[in-house]
């Protein structure tokens, strides 16, 4: 049943020979890496605004300048994780960067800031998308939390799939919110050239304004950079991609590039125009749409692609975490089970993970995670830093041919995003503080798990241990409950594996059980020896583990090895098993985990 | 950690033999046995007057025939339950009577309904109290479900430390209770009696009342039994009583019983006299006290100790259920686990089950277990009236001397009882319908359990089955993940149980894994056979079950059994397991579960 469910939801296993047809094309890979990256252009300009009307409304004009900041910043990153790309043609991004030049440290720092940015990718846009769909049907909204979880779940069972099959289905709505925005702005431009739209809307720029400072627009920078969150996941899924892996990546990131540059700078320069502000129900976005096209089926069809690529931006978070944790189980940071494929090939592992973590976020903070934004943009920023610093230092290190532009576009690349790091620690510490707590935590973790990996190397690799002591013969013990059939078989197995060593234990709780039980045996099995444990305080584990340690004791002065035959019936159907003790399971538990001593479980399959 | 916390909850582990120690003296058991029976009086007279107020606030003077009725009543229950006490005295009550008197489904109905009725009775009389607390304390009252729960926490923690220690702490609010009550009847009487009250606050008892009908009058009495539920607990814990039990039970039923009827006519009758109508949001005991006393201290300390003993209500079935369920499991139909002691010599599986159902019901109704009232009382009536039938069938069939009035009484219970019974049955369909749902539903329960268990000792009885076929060798299988200290203590311990029959298994997922592994083996084990499984779609499983039926099938033609060796490493920390991928425990359950194959695990256990 559960079996058929799977099949039914996620589709038959593949052949590990079939990983080939799993690659992306370039048009998917873009639609399905690139919607975390191009659904911030929804929120990015908005934030820029809402810092410059905290001056004034004339200050507004600063929004230009501003995004040609981050316009330059946009071509930096771009550039250098092309670069990037093509250095580390197998994927890890910021984590491999920043460890193979940086140093270990660095390289943890990088990994876990994107291990943790990945789950708060899912669960604050897909909290930020269901707001955007219960705003428009406000019967809904009691039902956030509920709705959001529902998202996430189909979003992961899409990503358990396979990744081919989620971007066949998810490539439409990136393309089409994509296609939005290019008529948004077509006709827009098209207004403001033929001068339906009144210049007198705005500040023209260059005006003066008193109040501002070089750490408000500094501010404003930092804020409107959040729309460039999501630009590094590519480098992380290259492996995702149909070969020549690195060179379909790369075109793939300059598309993404040019597409996020177009549609930052046009919105950016229609709010502007417009001279719009932000208002507090109403999104920037929305605003320009209602000016361009009044409330009309063009409004209704931006806003409901920007609510549905802000729910698919989660998918990027899908396609990078799980090669993140890949590389870093690899290096034995995190368990090890993060690089096993599932069926359908993907790591399912690290997909059902960040699913798991994403919905308890969503729980955790009822669906309100707006407030996560900034540790969000913090947790990108920090590993742009290291991985660009970390490409400056290889260039400098390594002085391949033609490096000095690579190393300028690195380093202007790192200031900029030590810059808005650090901005975002300046000017938001109460909402950032906690990276500088969970990111030491995480390291640790880490280590903890690494060095548990490397002492279970030590100690089962053949050459660094004492020889095994070999096994002069066995001692058999058998706990019995009664004179029954179950009992017979695992007395019968028993003797043919070692005749002569044969201990059965009973363990009464009454006095007169015991001697009734004695007679019993000494009738059913004269040969084999019985040994009573009576327990006054009705425990059978206790008494049976001091006599176990005993008889271990006496045969390991001889090398004989001790084993407890554990017979376990087994009823016919799965509930039967409420109405059995158990005490077979619990023994077998109890030894395995505290007692050396090797357990033999003997099962009896009832039949009806 | 965990044992120490149980420790400090529920106090150390007792001998079998210290049993004697945790039987209950009268006035105890009359303390935690009788707190369901007198809570009832804080609602019964009230649920009268609710039903007479219909007509009109002139009929209220019926209450006092009702009342003589119900007393009527109370003193057939309390006859008959005396004579149940002798006749039965290993307790187990309307079950036990039922059931050899009138045959195994009467007997099933009696119990499965007495079952559900003390779950009803935790949940329904801890709301209650609840309720009265929170309404002293309405800051309190959006937390009411979690006090309920945290109230039920306490009762059953208290009933794991032993019938004894609950009964010391229990004692003292059920007897403030009675004693409070009775200072609210001396006071109350004695201004009657000084004329302080005005007789013209009631109508005289006869006046004539339009539109009064026997079907309302016997709704009303119906209504007013409610306050007998509880009297039956008496005879289900005579196992708990002090030796002589028997009589010792029967001394405190009579006690109760006194104390019932004086409680409840008293209450009846100040009612009447001072003319109280019900309302909504003040309870008529309320009323009375206000009447009475203003609201001062008297008053208040009525309400505390009535608050407080709807609450200890829950104990008297705390105290019956673990020992219905006993009865109930060692006929076999409920687990046998409610038959064990635990580490306090009570029947702490019956105690913490009972705990958990009632904490579900009160979070399931969240916390307005109120409309549960109908389905509890005419879940005690069925029983009454069925053990009461049950004496009848006894004293016609055995005729011991004096049987005659002993008839008469148990007769005059039976049609009482079942008058009320079909009361409410007809008054309250729509409240307790559901009981001719689940008590079929428990029943058919009840019947496959003991299928169940009279299957297994068919099965497991060594006359019946056929003899054990003689084992003439062993073929080991042991399946290896690397070649590794862990692997080759396993081989070592499989030499030494059958150094000629041992294939060791090996599942690749890669061709070229396969190829490299069998290369390795060759050098580490010449001797053993190597089996390689290549498995294309990464299950180890699949394969390996496959396999192990091939070799089953072969082996068992000549009579040799199969056992799989698994070796198994378990860390040193707990948290340790996450960090490896179990896939040694998978193959044991799902082997054991679905094979009928011999399973033997080998610890290897690691040291750091």
């Amino acid at each position: 049943m559960l079996s058929s469910l799977k099949r039914f939801l996620i589709g038959r296993p593949l052949k590990s020979t079939e990983l080939g047809e799993q690659k992306l094309i370039k048009t998917k890979a873009l639609a399905i890496l690139s919607s975390d990256a191009l659904s911030s252009v929804a929120y990015g300009p908005e934030q820029i605004l809402l810092v410059l009307i905290t001056v004034s409304a004339a200050a507004f004009w600063y929004s230009i300048p501003i995004a040609i900041g981050v316009l330059v910043l946009l071509f930096a990153l771009i550039s250098s994780y092309r670069q990037i790309i093509y250095a580390y043609p197998h994927g890890g991004g910021a984590y491999v960067v920043s460890k193979e030049n940086l140093g270990i440290y660095p390289g943890l720092i990088a990994g876990g800031s994107l291990l943790v940015d990945y789950i708060l990718t899912v669960a604050v846009s897909v909290s930020a998308g269901t707001d955007a769909i219960t705003s428009a049907f406000p019967s809904l909204h009691p039902y956030n939390v509920v709705i959001a979880i529902v998202f996430v779940l189909c979003i992961t069972i899409l990503n358990l799939r396979g990744v081919t099959e989620s971007a066949s289905i998810l490539a439409y709505p990136v393309y089409l919110f994509v296609l939005a925005l290019f008529i948004l702005m077509g006709v827009g431009l098209y207004k403001i050239a033929t001068g339906a739209v009144l210049p007198e809307l705005h500040t023209p720029i260059g005006t003066s304004v008193a109040g501002i400072s070089l750490f408000l627009l500094l501010k404003a920078f930092a804020s409107g950079s959040s729309a460039l969150t999501g630009v590094e996941a590519i480098s992380n899924a290259i492996p995702n991609f149909k070969d020549p892996a690195p060179r379909n990546a790369s075109r793939t990131l300059i598309a993404m590039g040019s597409l996020l540059a177009v549609l930052f700078s046009g919105i950016v320069y229609l709010a502007y125009y417009y001279g719009i502000t932000p208002k507090a129900d109403v999104t920037v976005v929305s605003q320009i749409a209602e000016h361009t096209f009044g409330r009309g089926f063009m409004y209704f069809f931006i806003q409901g692609t920007t609510a549905l690529i802000l729910i698919l931006a989660a998918n990027t978070g899908y396609s990078a975490f799980p090669l993140l944790a890949v590389n870093l189980a690899k290096d034995k940071f995190i368990p090890r089970m993060f690089t096993a494929r599932g069926d359908r090939l993907g790591y399912s592992n690290g997909i059902i993970i960040l699913g798991l973590l994403s919905i308890i976020l969503i729980v955790a903070f009822e669906g309100q995670t707006e407030h996560l934004i900034p540790l969000y943009a913090v947790g990108v920023f920090i590993p742009f830093t290291l991985s660009q610093t970390g490409m400056v230092v290889k260039w400098i290190r390594e002085k391949p041919k033609g490096w000095v532009p690579k190393l300028v576009i690195n380093s202007i690349g790192a200031v900029i995003s030590f810059i808005v790091s650090l901005m975002f620690f300046l000017t938001k510490f109460q909402q950032v503080w906690s990276v500088l707590v969970f990111i030491p935590a995480i390291i640790y973790l880490f280590h903890r798990i690494r060095k548990h990996y490397e002492d279970v190397g030590d100690q089962l690799r053949l050459s660094t241990c004492e020889p095994a002591i070999p096994i002069e013969g066995n001692v058999i013990i058998l706990p019995v409950a009664g004179i029954t059939h179950v009992v017979e078989n695992s007395l019968n197995y028993a003797k043919s594996l070692s005749p002569h060593q044969i201990i059965a234990v009973y363990v009464p709780f009454e006095r007169e059980d015991e001697l009734a039980f004695e007679e019993k045996w000494r009738k059913f099995q004269p040969d084999i020896r019985l040994v009573t444990l009576h327990s006054p305080y009705r425990s059978i584990i206790q008494p049976l583990t001091k006599f176990i340690d005993t008889v271990q004791r006496k045969a390991g002065a001889s090398n004989y090895q001790v084993t407890v035959i554990i017979p376990q019936f087994i009823p016919k159907k799965g509930w039967h098993n409420m109405l059995h003790n158990q005490s077979s399971l619990l023994i077998l538990t109890h030894l395995l985990y505290r007692k050396n001593v090797i357990i033999t479980t003997v099962p009896y399959h009832l039949k009806k």
